[in-house]
């Protein structure tokens, strides 16, 4: 039984599945140009609130300028793992929309985005790891992003590595059963 | 060309590209219990910031008293539509951990299991379409919802209808070419 596998009382379709969180990327692999289409389209058709889809994306393979910007905003232990992705892609909420009228679902929409992403990333072969640990004050100035844009979470996407590449801290972490809360709790009503 | 899958530059997974939000829902069909396990399951496993897991559900199928509590709630166009789904589910995002530490991701990572929720139960046959536009306080007081449980989207699922038995306001749009915006303009860097 392979413990990252999500352990489920009824199947659920391979991509959700199989999807987790990796830290150890394969370094050696590289995204041509345009290899991440399918994922960005994913998120494109992503529902939204109105169809207002308030969600802008930074796109930086491993080697460019932008990719070692973003690099430098991680905090803690993203740092250790995080530059091995093929790349990086900081997702940003647009809160209000052109004439200034807040999109109060702009964070929940852009969740709903970044999680199309990452099934259709995982059904073409690759992994992704979302971070929320990075200075969003520095990804803001180093981009350019002022209100209503608002970078909310990063995404590190590339060919999985091994475990044993990683710092020791995190190498035990990365081969763990997978754990959630059971099904039962989540309900308040079920009905 | 059907006019309600998604327009991809290059292929995306059918759950995704076949997935959108209808209004016309089947009044005959019915969720036996459990038929949603699968739905739930992919909702249970989505990612989250530290795996929080900031998501509850209340779930209520066609027939039932939550079920009407819950149409009660919605607004507007809702109103007219959404009685005919074979369930709702309230989602909720909670905004803090037992200690009262705020989860500043809650509504990101709730939009990411609802996505999870609606790409496995496409897989299984139906098809969702969440709201915005419902009484929260309404939601919340039918429900005894307090701090830090937030009622964020209503999610109607069933299977499929017909666009004649909406409204005539409402008949249009069930049928129209799907639009977003172009994917080269939700770059704001790609590098």
């Amino acid at each position: 039984m392979n413990p990252r596998i999500a352990q489920t009382s009824v199947p659920v379709i391979d991509p959700l599945a199989h999807r987790w969180s990796p830290r150890a990327f394969d370094v050696e692999h590289t995204f041509p140009e345009g290899a991440l289409r399918g994922a960005f389209e994913a998120a494109r058709w992503a529902p939204s609130a109105n169809n207002t889809q308030p969600w802008r994306f930074i796109l930086a393979r491993r080697g460019t300028e932008t990719f070692a910007k973003i690099e430098a905003a991680l905090l803690g232990f993203n740092q250790q793992w995080a530059g091995a992705a093929g790349a990086l892609v900081v997702n940003i909420a647009v809160t209000a929309d052109a004439e200034g009228k807040p999109l109060p679902w702009a964070e929940y929409d852009l969740g709903q985005a970044v999680a199309h992403f990452s099934v259709q990333a995982q059904a073409d072969g690759f992994h992704v790891h979302q971070m929320g640990g990075f200075d969003r004050a520095a990804i803001s100035e180093a981009f350019g992003l002022t209100e209503p844009q608002h970078p909310i979470s990063i995404t590190a996407i590339g060919a999985i590595g091994e475990a044993d590449q990683l710092p020791e801290a995190l190498r035990e972490r990365e081969v763990a059963p997978r754990v959630r809360a059971d099904l039962e709790d989540l309900f308040i009503v079920r009905d």
